[in-house]
């Protein structure tokens, strides 16, 4: 049986695809922030004309900047694998297929975007790209696309991220980014955090709002994030452009499409090529995102408007949220500990056109070591979510006895995480999840909005 | 300017390439150990025929089995690369390529042979494999591919590494392996050694003796061995097949072929393919080898007979070694800290084909730093030595205005060993080499062999 499905490099999509030109859903616009208790301003539009465009538009196809496309090309396509070996294991007459994004020099599908933001920024004349970062996999994106540009690259990195996995930190570095462990003095935001807790481990939205504070005290730089925006969703769609390609040379379809889900730019980017083939052809398929126990924003939030950052500088956004505030427990799967659900995605799930479901920190272990024993591949703790959730469907399909096709989004590698997956081996792999006053006492502070 | 010159996956080499078959220089064979002071008993014969005869053989080429072949096509032919930003940051008229071997599952070349190995071991009713390792990319390297042919894979490894690499051990153990730190109490050899010193940080010869002991003792297990041995190199050389292609993709010959020198198996991989085509063309092509100083059995070793582990009892070997009692110091190349050389290379390199070089630890993290910056790709610490010789050719290219083709062989990445990157960005690597008196007292002991 044939396991790899392979596009020759040419085949590296020419155009991202924007969902915006199909969606039978209202999105809401952002409403940027007014100007508030003084102690925090509002960010200034800074998005150059082009990507804002991007996020705005309704054209159905985006050309991808023949640059772009060149750095894609020199690891595009990612591959599609049939995991038969896990089908095997779990004894499942349910084809299960991964397209897998660790390939990436940056080791995730985070480096598609960041490609797409270096490259509009330095044409725009940025000098100096400014982020923060949790578990460092963006921070490590943006530190090597900003490379080729000559940009610097500035990572507000949190800091208990930072003390727990050094060796993202490094790679950073390697790459020729600062990396500054947040909360920080360099902001005031930072400072008044540590005012608050000087042992505070920080959270990705004080690092996004550091690194906000800090990009708009310097002329030549500007702030960049990772996820979440309709534009970051767009540039994530060569992963489904791609994945779609594939499973034609595997003479399938999917009937579930499975991504983590964080801010939702991993999910979007494989989803949203399918939803457009699926309306395409009716096919019925299904779209499940997958969230930790730990940060339900989908699962346990609401639709509601909200900022995007901790500080509450950047406009507010419709979309399903625990609150701008709102501190995750420590999970392993950083990457998926971000408050609020992309507006896009968060639409379609208002609409029930996506489906959701969280997971625990214990299942998603488990489901990643069996993974990575069958397939030879480890996933990142974030990606294992979405294994989690495929392993539970082709359980489903064998008591069903039905033959189905679920395509799973393996987001990056595991390697800079093994230090987790040692914790799942010795059983000391904690469950966390928010009570149900906590996501009401975070909610309460946003309902004025 | 194209930088990525990839094959389709039809093109994976359907034959390993035998060097015996053109070498012009004898190679002498090995001789069985003769039975010695008691407490070792000499190693029985136990490679599988087939292996066996290829061991010896002088058939040019060997076709590889379908199933292992089939497991290469999961992620070969591997790409390789135009180092052109690397060119760019040395500012050299130097054409630079690399072979990239960290695109595999176990992250370098190892992989090649353990797929082989198990494949014939297997079909040779054996049940269990048990290895030494170091700095661990072996191990991980047999343990993934026992797994598809159900098993079992018990490692020893060296206990310094195992403790400054955890994430090696875990790697191992979530495919399925027993990892056990070496010196252990499970064998003789591991218990004499920590009654010499409690507190032994072990050695690859150590722990591969441990490995035989260990082996001999139970019914259906072998001893596997990742280097060194003529059929292991022969294993490689799908690495050099597919390179001699590409570099025909790119309309150019090398006229430096460099690859890093453990026991030899990466750098015959890659080297030999183009050795034959080289003769054939007659182009003058020169072939490097790469040690650290730290171990530096070719350019400070004597040509001579030894054994190729710690305590004697495997057959002794014409090669140039340092003495199997040679305890390198700790270097984050764990992978080079091996006493001798494989007798075809140790053959070679007698009779001037193959040139040696030896870098410190400094130069080495330098020059890997510097190919990370540019290339966006972390080499382990062993391919950073290659990388390092890669960089003086470039630069002796540029002060003769030479237009030199340099390839080069990155045979890991070094995603796991960004602890020792982190020490160099620190300005904490440590030089170390040994005296000339230490090499003396180390050969003197194997004079009488």
């Amino acid at each position: 049986m044939r396991e790899v499905f392979e596009l020759d490099r040419d085949r590296v999509p020419t155009h991202w695809y924007n969902i915006l030109a199909d969606l039978p859903v209202e999105v809401p616009p952002a409403r940027p922030a007014p100007p508030r208790n003084g102690d925090a301003e509002p960010l200034q539009p800074q998005l150059p004309l082009s990507m804002y465009r991007q996020s705005i538009g309704r054209e159905r196809y985006v050309e991808i900047p023949g640059p772009v496309r060149s750095e894609y090309q020199r690891w595009r396509p990612t591959p599609l694998f049939r995991a038969s070996r896990l089908e095997s294991a779990l004894d499942t007459p349910a084809h299960i297929y991964f397209k897998y994004e660790g390939t990436s020099p940056s080791g995730s599908h985070k480096i598609n975007t960041a490609l797409a933001q270096a490259y509009y920024y330095a044409r725009s004349g940025v000098r100096e790209m400014v982020t923060g970062t949790g578990a460092g996999q963006w921070g490590t994106a943006l530190a090597m696309a900003c490379h080729p540009y000559g940009m610097a690259c500035t990572v507000f990195m949190v800091r208990s991220s930072y003390e727990q996995k050094p060796y993202r930190g490094t790679l950073m570095r390697l790459n020729g980014a600062e990396v500054v462990p947040s909360p920080s003095t360099r902001t005031e935001v930072g400072r008044a955090a540590l005012r608050a807790d000087p042992d505070s481990p920080g959270t990705l939205g004080i690092a996004n709002a550091e690194a906000i504070e800090y990009a708009n005290g310097r002329k030549e730089a500007r702030f960049s994030i990772g996820s979440g925006e309709n534009h970051v969703l767009m540039h994530q769609t060569v992963i489904g452009e791609e994945a779609l390609l594939q499973m034609e040379l595997a003479g399938e379809f999917p009937d579930v499409v499975i991504g983590a889900m964080g801010a939702g730019s991993n999910f979007a980017g494989l989803t949203f090529p399918f939803y457009r083939a699926a309306l395409a052809e009716n096919t019925g398929t299904r779209f499940l995102a997958v969230e930790p126990d730990a940060c339900p924003k989908m699962t346990r939030g609401s639709y509601m408007l909200d900022y995007t950052d901790y500080s509450g500088v950047t406009p507010a956004v419709k979309m399903y949220t625990l609150g701008h505030t709102f501190t995750a427990y420590h999970i392993h799967a950083g990457g998926l500990r971000y408050h609020g659900a992309a507006p896009i995605v968060s639409a379609m799930y208002d609409h029930g056109m996506v489906e959701a479901t969280s997971y625990s920190q214990t299942r998603v272990f488990e489901s990643g070591a069996a993974f990575a024993k069958a397939e030879g591949l480890v996933p990142a703790p974030e990606s294992a979510h979405a294994v989690a959730a495929a392993i539970d469907e082709a359980a489903r399909a064998r008591e069903e006895g039905a033959e189905r096709v679920i395509l799973v989004g393996l987001s990056g590698h595991g390697l800079l995480d093994l230090g987790a997956y040692e914790s799942h081996l010795a059983g000391e792999t904690v469950d966390v999840a928010p009570t149900d006053e906590e996501i009401k006492a975070s909610l309460r502070l946003i309902e004025s909005l």
